[in-house]
């Protein structure tokens, strides 16, 4: 136990050596509806310019070129040649002298001098009559082609997943699909001869087992794909069964909870070195988290965590979502790291290892405050307790490690 | 144009109408591995007791009752007469001098003093040595059920996402499915004649509409079902019909984008009127937001946006996420509103409205400090800048919208 512990590594070593061991997976074309949250394969530019064509600002008239007023002349009049609608393709050219309706959006014609907003033209039949200071003013109403972005710009760098305000800008510059970085397949077991499988009748001896409910979820916010899930007995030829199985099935992750730490059923590090798998580190010096194990068979990540569903919440969130954010080439996977002030003590049971602890964090006037989470309530973040510490006080400012996906701040 | 605000209503009002308009819809039963982040139908309470039967916390043995010691006493010994592992559902009975070997999460037999961690055991053949002093303690490694939650205990109240936390606890009561109200179904179509479709080809005056893109992203991560989506000329007919499709094909919510404000191609309100449609409100005091429209076509909801797409997903966060939270009866719907520090100057083009504008915020050593996005930059929070002011300065405390879900807090 006390061996265990000399062997143990800290949280931001673990994280390190995960994030340095998943490197990005290969590239998929997707549409660019589907893009939102997902981390370009490269670095996407401007195909095209935006806008990608001189367009109007205003409904009003395109006037032609070469009349330019100025404050003492009189209103110039155009003759109204044709209308141009947003959508229509056709390219017009204006003679001195005329002059189009056009519609915001619309694409602007050849020689055009400006667009008069409506507001500041007299029609009489054919004919449309513009204050001489109407025109050649410094706003033309005209949206010139590749005036906001142009070809080649940088619109997503790499390591970003991609935000709603980027997907605008992709659509304007003319990608219809986006080359992103595939979603990391995840496989998961849990282990114990106390479980419930599928139908099973409920009675005392056996329990329903909350980490597959609780793994599929959070591998889905996660952003990665679930591939295959399984329960199975404390048994270790089941295990390194279903342990080589899902490593040759092609998945990029495997996770198992429960069999880890000292005792007889202690099953999963015996299975996982029979697979041939290799471990990384095999304790972390944070509790929860003696327990828990990471390593590689062949090609495929391994986290195998301990079997309380709480301590599996807390490990997926800052050892298993690093993990999936690497491999899809995320630029950072680690939980964000803030400082909070405490609302309220905090007594912990004992010293001896760091300790995170679930915590609702909240906004009062521009400060950041933080709690602990009350037993089932929705934490949104962790408090970081260092190992020296018994009681943490009211007012004091602590580190907390916030949630990737957080739908409610406080 | 003055009329039209004139008319107008705040955005708190604007919220206030789609959350009371917008009651709770029916309930559907799913499984637990799906509940994350959905709403329960009606507050959920334990189904059976939490634990479900009497467990061993320890590796160890399981000691007959009336056996306590004393500081004084000598060593007990009592006959192993079975094993208990985890997932053995046999109900044993221990008469006087007996215990069994057990193992953590076992079911403890009848007649149980206490269980008797291993480390603190001295089995010689069928005998388990244990010292007297480790009888009649405090702790008796024993997990007793409904020691953690009585059947008929709050589990989720209602109008709460269910959180992991909840979800594990549900695992534990008893839950395989859970009533939640079922999702909103909501349909949109982008108006415009220089919208491509589909296939067609990239040509000067027509563009790719973002907004489809957007709004399909955006409702899958509101936690909404995407029913039809459309792309329509700017034609009142061709408005009408599909607005009348739509609301008969049983959707919840119907959102449009373009063809909004004055203007010789602004049909919305035409169609929508046509069909039947009761405006709730016409236009936000709001920028963006001054041309939007709420209304009820039967007993669908619609939303008219405008065509910009930066004013698409504002409002999308600000109106429409609200309304889909509502209707699966969330007791917090609009955005969450806190205090920022400002970290840099912000200077707005004119008075007259106010105006949220994409905002980045972050935090600093317990404070939190917001700036205005960059263009193409992912918004995590809208900067509330009030209608009388042009300059909000550095420093100065300023209010922000959250977005609900935001996975990068800086």
């Amino acid at each position: 136990m006390d061996n265990a512990i000399d062997q143990s590594i800290n949280l931001k070593t673990a994280q390190q050596l995960i994030v340095n061991a998943c490197g990005a997976l290969g590239e998929e074309r997707i549409a660019l509806a589907e893009c939102l949250n997902r981390f370009p394969a490269k670095a996407l530019t401007a195909l095209e310019p935006l806008p990608g064509y001189n367009q109007s600002l205003r409904d009003g008239y395109a006037v032609a070129r070469g009349e330019s007023g100025g404050a003492g002349e009189p209103a110039k009049s155009f003759r109204i040649v044709d209308e141009v609608a947003a959508g229509d393709t056709r390219n017009l050219a204006l003679s001195p002298g005329e002059a189009v309706r056009i519609m915001t959006g619309g694409l602007i014609p050849l020689h055009c001098e400006s667009v008069i907003p409506q507001e500041d033209c007299e029609v009489v039949n054919d004919t449309v009559g513009v204050a001489a200071t109407a025109l050649g003013l410094n706003n033309t109403f005209i949206h010139a082609q590749g005036s906001e972005i142009a070809k080649g710009e940088l619109i997503v760098p790499q390591g970003l997943a991609i935000s709603p305000e980027q997907q605008i800008l992709l659509a304007g510059v003319g990608y219809e699909t986006v080359p992103v970085v595939r979603k990391p397949g995840v496989s998961f077991f849990c282990t114990g001869s106390e479980l419930l499988v599928a139908t099973e009748e409920r009675r005392a001896g056996k329990k329903y087992s909350a980490n597959s409910h609780l793994l599929q979820g959070l591998i889905a916010l996660a952003g990665a794909e679930l591939q295959e899930q399984k329960s199975v007995q404390d048994d270790p030829d089941a295990v390194a069964g279903i342990l080589g199985d899902m490593s040759r099935s092609g998945c990029d992750i495997i996770i198992s909870t429960g069999g880890m730490g000292p005792g007889k059923f202690d099953l999963i590090e015996e299975a996982f070195s029979r697979v041939g798998g290799k471990v990384i580190y095999r304790a972390l010096n944070l509790r929860p988290g003696k327990s828990t194990l990471f390593g590689v068979i062949g090609r495929t990540f391994f986290f195998g965590m301990p079997g309380p569903p709480p301590a599996v919440h807390l490990l997926f969130n800052e050892l298993i979502q690093p993990a999936i954010l690497a491999l899809q080439g995320a630029k950072r996977c680690v939980p964000k790291e803030i400082k909070a002030y405490l609302r309220e003590d905090l007594y912990l049971p004992r010293r001896g290892l760091p300790r995170l602890k679930g915590g609702f964090l909240s906004f009062k006037d521009g400060n950041c405050v933080v709690r602990p989470s009350k037993r089932g309530e929705a934490a949104n973040c962790y408090i970081v307790c260092p190992a020296t510490r018994r009681h943490l006080r009211l007012e004091e400012k602590v580190t907390v490690h916030l949630f990737r996906l957080s739908p409610d701040l406080g």
